[in-house]
């Protein structure tokens, strides 16, 4: 497997996601709010680019069904009823809904890689998740695709997708690109302390500063939330089932596995 | 000072540039010839974005001054009188020349710079002239743009970005971005050996797959080329000329300074 780290979304194009895999990281918040709702009992997850298409869209599916959730700038977006914080997706509130969701930068992220072979869905909650699945994917190649803040570089993402290169290695070890080893060396430099890492960088400083804390720290959780969130059809996403690996990965039937979505 | 790092052109837009000091930084290979070619008796750099519009400058400008220059793959442009190798650049070829200067990345970050409030030339080659520099600049906000290949990330250009900045912050800490963090921390680790940094890189193995592996010691070469390219009037690259310093610099008058060509 040849691997490789885009930081931020303006790096990508329908070229470069085309017959890879794309790991989509929004550390702070998306990928872990999206991946602990669907852990806690949400029925799928459709990302949108829009307030006004995430509107429309509960005009058309059955309005008792559907939640509307995400945020700009980090606050709850007006007429929604979630925001993008893990702590507000419990059960009680999301059991078989289908969560139309739109943020700032990770909906964009996962915009862009619509056109992938595989979509999956990477943070710190469910790293051991990403590693296993990648690990599984035989001789594909993978990006993961940093979602970054308003198209520029965060940290957090990035250690994320180093963190994921460098648990990878000592599985399956893949070809790194430029991209790939910037990443491993971020992890190996800022990883020792997860919380301290959210609690200094930028977008971190500022979900503090509005009062998001203790989202740090959900959001440090490393395997916290075991599952893996995958984009099914290109619209929806939803818990990974186990399915035959492609492209001559061994040994990894029980383990996990995806279709081709694009 | 606030230094802000982006790894690609594609992060930077108009509204990032504005009132800031940018520094161009493209070590394989654009900066290193531009900086080279100046230092060699060039009058002046005209980068361009595309061979069109060189061809055109040829024809309005006087031939006999002028030089066709740049690549493509990294291979000299059909027609044009210079490829980008900083070993083509000799006195006898270029003094007094004007250099019409076109190359797949370095003049594309280079074109996005142009808003800016001052942009500048570095590389390893000329490290401390853009430290002294920006030391220099008083509290102006600067971004180090590396011009990565195709708009993904270059491992080289984010090290030189990360000398930059930790040179700076032992002559005047700057405020750190996510992104002037992470060249910093690239740097304390790919750092060590910028040969063996530029031997091991994409772009470096690229390059001397197609014959230029003695470029990668030229352009390794920390502080050889000591000279300052920066762009005037918004047109050309020359080489700095002493200017007292903006926004509230202290006591570096004698050292370097520039107007702003915005």
């Amino acid at each position: 497997m040849r691997i490789d780290v885009a930081f931020t979304p303006s790096e990508i194009d329908d070229s470069r996601v085309r017959d890879r895999i794309i790991v989509v990281v929004d550390v702070l918040r998306a990928s872990t709010t999206i991946t602990t709702a669907l852990n806690n009992g949400a029925r799928e997850v459709i990302p949108v680019l829009d307030v006004e298409t995430a509107l429309k869209m509960r005009t058309n599916l059955s309005a008792e069904l559907t939640l509307l959730c995400g945020e700009r700038n980090g606050r709850i977006i007006e007429g929604f009823d979630l925001g993008n914080s893990p702590s507000e997706y419990v059960s009680e509130r999301i059991t078989g809904k289908v969560l139309v969701f739109s943020t700032t930068n990770g909906t964009l992220a996962a915009a862009k890689a619509r056109g992938s072979r595989e979509m999956v869905i990477g943070s710190f909650v469910n790293l051991s998740r990403v590693v296993e699945y990648l690990s599984g994917r035989g001789d594909g190649d993978a990006t993961i695709l940093c979602s970054g803040k308003q198209n520029t570089f965060s940290l957090e993402d990035a250690v994320c997708a180093g963190m994921i290169i460098d648990r990878l290695c000592e599985l399956k070890p893949p070809v790194l690109t430029d991209g790939a080893r910037a990443a491993q060396g971020l992890y190996k430099r800022f990883g020792r302390s997860l919380l301290s890492l959210l609690n200094s960088c930028d977008h971190g400083k500022y979900l503090a500063s509005i009062g998001f804390a203790r989202d740090l720290e959900s959001c440090a959780a490393v395997d916290s939330v075991p599952i893996l969130p995958v984009l099914v059809d290109n619209t929806v996403l939803k818990i990974l089932q186990p399915q035959p690996p492609i492209g001559g990965g061994a040994a990894d039937e029980e383990r996990t596995g995806v279709k081709s979505s694009a």
